[in-house]
């Protein structure tokens, strides 16, 4: 998908919202655990009462691996599900893969002809090798993380080196030469607030996925008002929030309940630019 | 395993050789490709040709993910192989993993209980608490990307802070306080020579897991003379020197003799210490 269908999207759903597929079987509605595939039935619940309010789904890979064949059938299936019936959705693999040459071009391979998504998560720690042949493939994407919305990304990503740049600028810094932002996005947790303005001085044209909103306690308010451009430039994604509202028989409802405040929300920013 | 059963190992076998399981269905023999599985077919020959020579078998996981579910099969059918059949080797899951605490915490269960690997590679770009969920095991392993052996490494591993502290330095002495050398390893590439020095002064005691002698360029020479301590202290890949040795009928014979060789510099490197 190119970018500018991803906003045409945004601008008809009124929504930059994404649904992050954390799918846990120990956390789906009991009475979904007689299906033959439980992650897969729970999923397309999910997808089917939510696919109105968002642009784009993102399954976490490692939701799918901890259950092996099984999980990787489910995850398949899941992929082929969205593109079969709601084609417009941008699909995202959450995997922070990153390798050697050789060794990230078969990542590349997995994501993007084996499964056919339009994005994947790569992580930037072994350089532009590691991340250049995810970029071969014309329609999808790379998106990098560069501050993510853990405790952790104050480990290492915001060391400042001998003139003052920090690790996560000098990651969107040296990566805008591998590729242009029609091939390349940015994660940047919602928690981190101020810190998109630092983020925008050096990726002003770029999408960000934004997770970290709901169960991490990111809010929509300041990543717009820090993040957003005139393009909107933001994906923001929900999972635990909308995935587990509610363990019951209505757990498809609840979830549409959760999306449709987040698209409210999301559809009221909007109207500062489109 | 435990750290001193791996050190016995290395004794027992004069090797501290990993055999690198990067199996591409486009490179093994063509006569293999009438097998069911002919990625575990291939696997399965390498192993038995290469078991007595080495300590370790490190499967990249992105080389079977690129098959999808046929791939996750081969995959634990060549862990369950090597497991019944020599249960002194180390298994290491080259995935590269890293991510926000429960999503780190599902591939820990992914490595650690459906494939049941003795270790995985971890990325460290998250920190802390990208690396804490795969800590909570019994005699399962972290190992930790430092100083990787390919040309990408000198993005960012080598950016020295405010106080000349070098970000592979930087994520070895903090990731010491996470777990102590009886639980993590670091990944260091043989490419990097002289560096080993550096990273023996923050980690004296640490096993390093060394890719990146021979198709990369490394040379064991060196990655002994700077890197080695009176345990060992080294577990040294190989993959395409070994696996693509030939491509015809005699391709498990031509591993062997890869892999011979590499054992045999490794005894004579051992005699200095065992």
């Amino acid at each position: 998908m190119d970018k500018n269908s991803l906003i045409a999207n945004i601008k008809a759903k009124r929504s930059f919202l994404c649904v992050g597929l954390d799918t846990d079987i120990k956390r789906i509605p009991s009475l979904l655990l007689t299906e033959e595939d439980p992650v897969f039935a729970f999923n397309k619940a999910i997808v089917d009462a939510t696919a109105d309010l968002c642009i784009a789904y993102k399954p976490n890979l490692a939701f799918y691996e901890c259950a092996g064949l099984k999980g990787w059938t489910s995850l398949e299936k899941t992929v082929r599900y969205i593109r079969d019936n709601y084609p417009e959705q941008f699909i995202i693999a959450d995997a922070k893969r990153g390798d050697i040459g050789n060794t990230s071009q078969m990542y590349a391979r997995s994501f993007f002809e084996q499964l056919d998504v339009d994005a994947v998560t790569v992580a930037p720690y072994m350089g532009e090798d590691s991340v250049r042949p995810f970029l071969g493939y014309p329609g999808k994407w790379v998106i990098l993380l560069a501050l993510t919305s853990n405790k952790g990304s104050m480990d290492f990503q915001l060391t400042a080196d001998a003139q003052g740049e920090r690790l996560f600028e000098k990651v969107i810094r040296q990566s805008r030469q591998w590729a242009d932002d029609q091939a390349m996005m940015y994660v940047v947790g919602a928690t981190r607030g101020p810190l998109f303005s630092d983020i925008r001085a050096i990726a002003p044209d770029h999408f960000l996925l934004v997770p970290g909103v709901g169960a991490q306690g990111g809010s929509l308010k300041e990543v717009v008002e820090y993040g957003m451009t005139r393009d909107c430039g933001l994906i923001v994604n929900a999972s635990r929030q909308i995935l587990y509202a509610s363990d019951g028989k209505d757990f498809a409802q609840a979830a549409r309940s959760e999306a449709q405040k987040l698209q409210h929300d999301m559809s009221e920013q909007l109207k500062m630019i489109f």
